[in-house]
């Protein structure tokens, strides 16, 4: 950096520093130990910050896990935008499929579907939220007569993450290139345009 | 019953009904308390027998409960056979909606994805090995011409129960006919017989 350019404030540049290191930490133990393990006290200590800082900043525990979920997610969920809807749908879930083919992907699905008496029950619409965001890419192909006008966007979002969900929390059964190119093409020719 | 017909003998009938009354007893505390409020000794209570008969049935509490869950989810879930894919389709997935959508049901599901050091993880595949069931539906479908010779019968299944599964466990979302009619068709379009 040299003199010319504007710099961050210092104490930003530190707030955010610190967030990053948190909201890592938050990651890491939800990811290694589950919401029993994620408590402020625990995460502050990983992230050696203080806990009143915590506190400050994120008010609740509840606020603290949902950044750290959101902020995580959200990074590694990225919805693309390639002009083709088959593209687009098999790049993002592709994403999806790798993030829950990893232990931390799993741990956050599982801790998303567990009771825990010390949060409200916000978890689970937080999946819905990501999955929302897919739904675009699903418009734009109607758009662009890809697919049939009478589509029902979040539908076929659904019938193709469903299934990924499922194999993780209740079957066990593998995720691949295959599965998510299968359940994409499946849904994909169920909402082509039909001749009158 | 007149004195012409063949009685049971009478110890099979009590065994039946032993078994019938802690199969129910099971279901009923495994829907009300979970997991931790099915002992085996809660069980024999609910029923009324002894707790050494129970053992002595299903030897273990992980057999018990795994009865208990196959003998209800398998009565619940009937397989049509109306010589039309979808019809057959809706049948089964209205069943299948109509059982999540009750307390037990949700239950049910919920203890198949939380975690207990108790039991062997055996409960998940037991949920893919009911669907497995349905997937004869696909294949008839497939023989009568209804659709596509390359059809993946396991993948359509998925594709119509996982968002089901997903609405109860992690969005809350309703299940209703309407839901189960647009995931049947997504499906069943995009299997369709396509010109060469």
């Amino acid at each position: 950096m040299t003199a010319s350019e504007p710099a961050a404030p210092p104490l930003r540049r530190r707030g955010e520093r610190m967030r990053r290191a948190v909201l890592a930490a938050a990651v890491d133990l939800l990811s290694t130990q589950g919401l029993t393990g994620a408590t402020v006290g625990a995460v502050a200590r990983a992230a050696g910050v203080h806990e009143t800082s915590v506190y400050r900043r994120w008010g609740t525990r509840e606020n603290l896990i949902l950044d750290a979920l959101t902020t995580e997610l959200d990074s590694a969920l990225p919805v693309p935008d390639t002009g083709r809807v088959r593209d687009d749908l098999l790049g993002f879930f592709s994403s999806l499929a790798r993030l829950l083919g990893t232990a931390q992907g799993r741990a956050l699905l599982r801790l998303s579907v567990e009771h825990d008496a010390t949060l409200e029950d916000r978890r689970g619409p937080y999946w819905s939220e990501r999955l929302d965001r897919a739904v675009v890419m699903v418009r734009r192909g109607v758009e662009r007569g890809e697919l049939a006008a009478d589509t029902d966007p979040g539908l076929l979002i659904e019938a193709v993450s469903g299934p990924l969900f499922v194999r993780v929390l209740l079957s066990g059964a593998e995720l691949d290139d295959a599965l998510v190119r299968g359940l994409v093409d499946l849904a994909l020719r169920g909402a082509l345009p039909r001749p009158e």
